[in-house]
């Protein structure tokens, strides 16, 4: 690959990359900024947070709009010695370069640090809102981060296009409301007939294993022992203890997880930290240390993500194969409260099929109904067609219809997720996206790699790293996540192998 | 007092103001960068942490030199509603952002770079030379820092003035060598002849207090536990691990301080933590929330904020009535350890007197005697009378004559401190000068606070702090160092109070 600052690139090109990586510098900081939010910063330093926040993006904004970036953009995209070529490193950074510049300029300044600081202090308020179950708190905040947000996608959208698209876009680049749509509607009833046929069964594998004492700081050492394994390099990285579980690829060697523990369901931290470690491994085979500040060291969507923390955490964590290695390693932390249990436990525990509440802790098949739940609800709160004050009803509402259970209260329902809170609005069906690419890559790894499974008995998952940092983590933003998908499996995104894989898997555990 | 929002404020005022706050706002942000790096940053994301700093400090100066800035200030100077009444608020601000405004726009902005490039050189340059115990391998280096530093004072001197006044300025606003000197003079015979007395008299209180095994886990729960008593509000602030501990006034509502552990030598802990708590609660006790960005929110000097840290690690936590308080709780969580210990012995081994070599480990009487000696050899060579090549001569020398032993080797003599090597001079002089304000405060608090030794015995500090509070904390840089001094203990800086607490106890200790 040539460097962008070789001597024979054009010092049009190199003065581009140079100011892209000076602005990607400054977004680097805000991602400090946030993750410190997140675990450390004291209570009352949030308001404060939220101004440092807000000036900082300013500051970001206007070098990412500056008439220069957009000069030497254009001048790039005339030079055909660099874009002659589409296929060329070269080429793919300035096209992606030109999609961000043109995004950036969309947005008015006032907006972006106005979303910043609001999105801020509204997290806030969710924060308190989440704890004391109290929605009526937190609308207020929901409705101007939903104003905001419906703003923003007015200055994003296309002509004739609907609303969330323009947000969608931002995570999912091309993908459209529609077409998810399309993917999702054949899914849904395919999941719930599943799901029903399942619990309908009555009979359900015991599930004592997860209900084990296990030390937060115990679990804390095994989930970085799993981590170790997984590839994860500690030091270039970190494994926190948050709220809500996240990954920050903050910068050039700085990778960030989080996760959280409690003293018993130690299987809920331990897929949460291989579902942030999946996140964390795509972000440290980008190749920033070469490319920072280009396109080429970003990653290509939240579905691409989360493909890569779906198939650590489910495909690799849920296995069979990974609980023959993994098991002995728990039993050694849980110092002693596991050691009854055999491989065979530990698989169909961790594959137990069960309605619940909370999405992050949802069981493998039901989770999509979750996101589909999000989806429909997101896409009818931007478009206006649901009022805001409606959302705990109508969210309980569908959430019966999706899974069969009534929401006890707006805790464990409409207030459980962070995202709204601070305007990620269009990004929950990049969860579903994720594991539906997940599962059609995991069919091209089991054709690829020979041995896959044995080496998962002994925890040797360095195969399959290699393989997703040749296939995916190398290439940042080159493809699209459409072309990369058919470039890999020969075959477009389709819930055929998802399916194939939660029938397969859980028609064994439940004896169906 | 008037805010700067207030309508009344004409609006170059509160433009002066908000652009302030802006830059103090980066600056903050600033601050996180080096605490993250302190505390949790990978290891490899070392070198764009430096990209990240240098990208936001250009961002600073920038907007704190910007012409706007300057215009806004002579503005308000030539204003007589804002300056008329020198005693004012605002008179005070626009007074300091003189200052500093002037100070940021006297250095040329590359000398400001090779400061940081060379003193970064130079800092690994002294690493290795104080590993190595080889001071001709750092000389050149001390000799290009000295070199810079010099310059750097030729920028900023006032006619007529001392080279080392300009740097001493920096840190310790209108204090000069000379008057320095007028204070240390009398100090260092008195404090050396009582240092000699103790030593001298060859019989000392045992020290197996210090040396009880003690987990680190339990003597952070302690030292919080002292924190809290001392009214260090954790809703606004941390306590963190690092490998050098200090005190980061990062933010409104965020002041975070560090500490370290080892499994022995309690003390050294609780009196890191106990220092750096006393600093935390100056940067709490600002009127940040109402005045962020004005010179009235932030410290005096150097000397004034060591006077507070001093203050908590010495004339509380050195007291025997600190320890009728704290004793108790020790020993609940060394978990047995201590259990054989009396208040006596616990205030008896905390004041050990015994000439060492490393400054950062003396005790509370040689302390002050090795900032004389760096003080002395600074101002020398700055002068350029002392050339470098004779400083590891002279200080062993004067080492000697001060503390009564020989330095065995440059590396626990000339090589020991960092400061130096990245051109801190005229920094170490505010050492002393805090434990001097301290002791005129003490004297004052005395006087005033009726009941202070019966509060501290039952750990109720609260009168204390208020007090800080009212005559130091909330004033900001609204008077100078020596005017506070004045105001508070109705004389100037005198070396007395100092000597008689000094003398007072270890002779109580010492039975001399």
């Amino acid at each position: 690959m040539s460097s962008p600052t070789h001597p024979a690139q054009p010092p049009h090109y190199a003065e581009l990359c140079r100011m892209r990586r000076h602005v990607k510098t400054i977004e680097s900081i805000g991602r400090l900024l946030s993750w410190d939010q997140e675990t450390y910063m004291p209570h009352a330093a949030a308001a404060h947070r939220a101004d440092q926040a807000a000036a900082l993006s300013a500051i970001e904004h206007e070098q990412a709009t500056s008439k220069r970036l957009g000069d030497l953009i254009a001048q790039c995209e005339a030079d055909k010695g660099l874009t002659g070529d589409p296929a060329s490193a070269e080429a793919a950074n300035i096209r992606q370069m030109r999609r961000d510049y043109d995004l950036a300029t969309k947005l008015p300044t006032d907006l972006v640090s106005e979303l910043a600081r609001v999105g801020s202090q509204s997290q806030e308020a969710w924060k308190e809102a989440r704890q004391k179950n109290d929605f009526a708190m937190f609308r207020p905040w929901l409705e101007k981060m939903f104003g905001l947000t419906r703003r923003k996608a007015e200055c994003l959208k296309k002509p004739g296009a609907e609303l969330y698209d323009a947000l969608l876009d931002e995570y999912e680049p091309d993908a459209t409301g529609a077409q998810i749509e399309a993917v999702f509607t054949p899914l849904r009833p395919r999941l719930s007939n599943l799901v029903k046929e399942i619990v309908g069964r009555g009979k359900r594998p015991g599930d004592a294993f997860l209900n084990v004492p296990f030390a937060p700081e115990r679990q804390h050492e095994f989930g970085q022992v799993v981590l170790k394994a997984m590839g994860f390099d500690f030091s270039a990285g970190r494994l926190d203890v948050t709220t809500h579980p996240f990954c920050s690829g903050m910068a050039p060697g700085d990778t960030r997880l989080t996760t959280r523990y409690r003293g018993e369901k130690f299987t809920d931290a331990l897929y949460g930290t291989m579902h942030e470690g999946g996140h964390g491994l795509y972000e440290q085979g980008l190749p920033k240390a070469e490319r920072f500040g280009q396109p080429l060291a970003d990653s290509i969507s939240l579905g691409i993500h989360e493909s890569q923390s779906r198939m650590w955490e489910n495909f690799v964590g849920r296995s069979r194969e990974f609980w023959e290695w993994a098991l002995p390693h728990a039993q050694k932390f849980a110092g002693g409260s596991l050691d009854a249990f055999k491989v065979d436990d530990a698989f169909r525990a961790t594959n137990l099929v069960q309605p619940s509440y909370i999405r992050v802790e949802a069981d493998e098949a039901t989770y999509n109904l979750h996101v589909m739940l999000r989806f429909g609800l997101e896409r009818s709160l931007i478009s206006g067609e649901l009022p805001i004050k409606d959302l705990p009803g109508e969210w309980n509402k569908r959430f019966k219809d999706f899974l069969g259970v009534d929401v006890p209260d707006d805790r464990r329902g409409c207030l459980q997720d962070v995202h709204w809170s601070f305007g990620l609005i269009g990004y929950f069906p990049t969860y579903t996206l994720g594991n539906l690419y997940a599962a059609q890559f995991w069919e091209t790894i089991h054709a690829e790699i020979p041995g896959l499974r044995d080496g998962m008995r002994r925890g040797d998952f360095a195969p399959l790293l290699a393989w997703l940092r040749e296939k995916i983590h190398r290439h940042g933003r080159r493809y699209s996540a459409a072309d990369l998908c058919a470039m890999i499996t020969g075959k477009p995104l389709s819930a055929d192998p998802l399916m194939r894989h939660l029938e397969g898997k859980l028609r064994g555990v439940y004896g169906l």
